[in-house]
């Protein structure tokens, strides 16, 4: 016998958690839709010379990759003693599995550039998988979802996105943040400090300020070489408060002779404007200086997404990148993109109690089974329920009443109909509704009323 | 730059192609909601002793392996030249990627057997992957798409099983021949045979029959060590014609002496009737001795399905199994199950020409951009059209109305609509059918009336 066991940092998702999880994937891929995004789907196995290099020398630990078929020691000529295992690696696997769905979509691109209409819009739902420590909200296979428009540098898809965002979360429910940067003004900032070759370190310095806090951001730019007057100038330009439109104003006087940094702001300006054209309320935007995403691809407005009133982190982000495909061979082709954290966005609508357990059941009807010839009667309703389009199921073992209703209860089907030889003889139905309580005689009209 | 490539026998699934797949996929999953089956879930990722040793030894050479994280060869005392790849792999690999739907629905159950409520009915749709040499048809990463209940041993679920297959074909207006048999059936006639211990080689041989042929069948039977007589009496048995309860009678009469063989007999006449009495028109049903099927886990009724009037092989197929969660340590849990071949069920449909390629935009309408002003009343109708549920897009950039409709036409965008200085004026849209050509003025009503 084998003890059945679960991979660290994997799950399960058993059917009361598939039935919410379908829940938030299909309202974000119905929004996807109605923006005009198109769906697509990349194989889970990549090449390891495509997802290698992408993702920085730390998370490229972290890709999975899989031994190679067959004799996959044949191919190694030397001792593999000879060999750490980072060198024998590549010698005996030669795919891995995804780590996003970023570098997939780039690579597609690139491959069906001849087929593809540009601007394209796709939109891709999958699972990711990565060879992380797992702890708490963390997993080594996880949905990312992810909305991208390639093939155009137009603001109006920045605006877009916001719009989406908002629209998504509307749809759900849930109060959120969305905040607004560009990598240019970061840049801009980065170059009014003289620090231009230091922008990667300022950058990943600026993106810790929420987990770590001002004063050891500070710290951590003293050690990377900046001065005590741009240390002076860093804190000042974190501290602006006020409307979207004062912060611009504000950091247009201090940065407005850098042309990079102009740029920036003029885009985060015009996003805004745009994003109310397009219908956005502006109450979840905010414009945060201190926002600037890991991922070192972006090089415009990036965005970052978090539900007001919870302590989870991020729950989605995004930004434009100009080169994505450039590693591929397509130079010069710039997009921008969304991605929603699903496993993060179960966890904030389980903690507000926005997925409710009631309607759980996609089953409608239970019909209950006492003979074999009275289930000849429960077949014809079976197939009249079916054919109406309301999901019913007929209990299939002849057992006592009291277990069937029991099942129909623990499942969370709200009807059960019994036909016993009294309902035969007066041609009419049994009907419980498991959530009242209340029981009912109807004719075939009335049942099917009741129950749809 | 990186050539960008696939792995071999792995695919992108276009946004026409996607289009097309979902609508097979969403056919099937509704159905299987209506007959009152449940989503599940399991991760891709599974430990490699749950998987191994449950596929037979030739298929276990299939699994992909994942390679441990971090120094794999740490573990590895000895060197590792002193082991052929067979026996290094355990000890750098403990995990792997699911070979099919089956092994982790059993493991799932047994993890969870506290919490299910029995007979539970689960469906899943995701991914498999094997190491099998790829070739037209066959990929090393494809969808399948399972229906299974379990905790019954009532012919009422083989009969549901068949009538939910016949509908799903129905509604995706698939020609289906449905062949069920039963092990028993099989098993009663390696009995007659004097074949006992022999059955699994009389299964394999049986199984090969349409691939092979009658004669190769009795070829490869005599080398397993059937004699004379036996292989006189399989030819007479494979030879039988008849309706389906002429078949049975048939066997009846030859077989009915073998307990198991009389089992299986009666269970193919109820689950006949059965499905009859749930709706079946049984124009499709095929009682055929012949069907073996090669997993070694079903002990009941079989199925298999072919399309008519095309040479692809069997399309799906299912069937009953004792001990499925017996590895695991759960005895005596019998259950019966069905598998659509969804790669198959596409090129079916794309040979008889049902997948059309007309409606393959989600997008309804396309909004041209003339300027920066015009864009405006651009972007108040996508928001009237989006909130009203029809997926919209607006072009992103100003450039020559033809390339617009460019757009519009290679993506199968059936409306665009035109905003000019004009329509403006005269506070109307220019709406153009993009299939029939035809160009008219309307209102905002008229417009959401002809785009619905």
């Amino acid at each position: 016998m084998k003890k059945p066991s679960l991979p660290r940092g994997t799950r399960d998702f058993s059917p009361d958690t598939m039935v919410k999880r379908n829940y938030i994937l299909s309202t974000i891929q119905a929004v996807f839709e109605n923006y005009g995004y198109q769906p697509l789907e990349t194989p889970a196995l990549e090449n390891l010379n495509i997802l290698s290099g992408n993702y920085g020398e730390e998370n490229d630990k972290l890709l999975f990759k899989i031994l190679d078929s067959g004799d996959f020691l044949a191919k190694v000529k030397e001792n593999p003693r000879n060999f750490d295992y980072r060198s024998l690696t590549p010698k005996i696997s030669e795919k891995g599995l995804r780590y996003d769905l970023t570098v997939p979509f780039a690579r597609y691109v690139v491959m069906n550039q001849h087929d593809i209409t540009f601007p394209f819009k796709r939109y891709q739902i999958q699972p990711v998988w990565r060879a992380d420590r797992p702890q708490k909200g963390r997993y080594r296979e996880f949905y990312q979802c992810d909305a991208d428009i390639i093939g155009t540098k137009s603001l109006i898809c920045e605006a877009e996105l916001v719009r989406l965002v908002e629209d998504v979360f509307d749809k759900l429910n849930i109060q959120v943040n969305i905040k607004i940067n560009s990598r240019k003004i970061l840049e801009g900032i980065a170059a009014s400090l003289g620090a231009e070759g230091k922008e990667q370190a300022f950058f990943i310095a600026i993106d810790k300020l929420e987990k770590i806090g001002e004063k050891k951001v500070l710290y951590e730019l003293e050690i990377a070489g900046f001065n005590k007057t741009s240390l002076e100038k860093v804190e000042e330009i974190l501290s602006i408060t006020g409307s979207n439109s004062e912060k611009i104003s504000y950091l247009k006087a201090l940065l407005g002779d850098i042309q990079i940094a102009n740029d920036g702001l003029q885009e985060i300006k015009e996003v805004i404007s745009l994003s109310s054209q397009l219908g956005s309320s502006h109450n979840y935007l905010e414009f945060d200086i201190t926002l600037a995403r890991g991922l070192s691809y972006y090089t415009g407005v990036i965005f970052e997404v978090k539900a007001e009133g919870v302590t989870i982190g991020s729950i989605g982000g995004g930004g434009r990148y100009d080169n994505l495909t450039g590693v591929f061979g397509l130079e010069g082709v710039s997009g921008v993109g969304f991605s929603f954290g699903v496993d993060r966005i179960f966890d904030v609508m389980t903690e507000m109690n926005l997925l409710s357990d009631s309607g759980i059941s996609i089953t409608r009807v239970l019909i209950t089974s006492f003979d074999a010839e009275l289930q000849n009667h429960g077949f014809v309703l079976l197939n009249k329920l079916r054919n109406a389009g309301i999901p019913s199921e007929i209990f299939p073992d002849v057992i006592k009443l009291k277990k069937q209703l029991n099942y129909a209860n623990k499942k969370g089907i709200p009807f059960v109909v019994i036909i016993g030889q009294d309902e035969v003889k007066k041609g009419v139905y049994t009907l419980k509704n498991m959530i009242s309580g209340e029981q009912i005689e109807a004719d075939l009209d009335a049942l099917m009323q009741a129950v749809k």
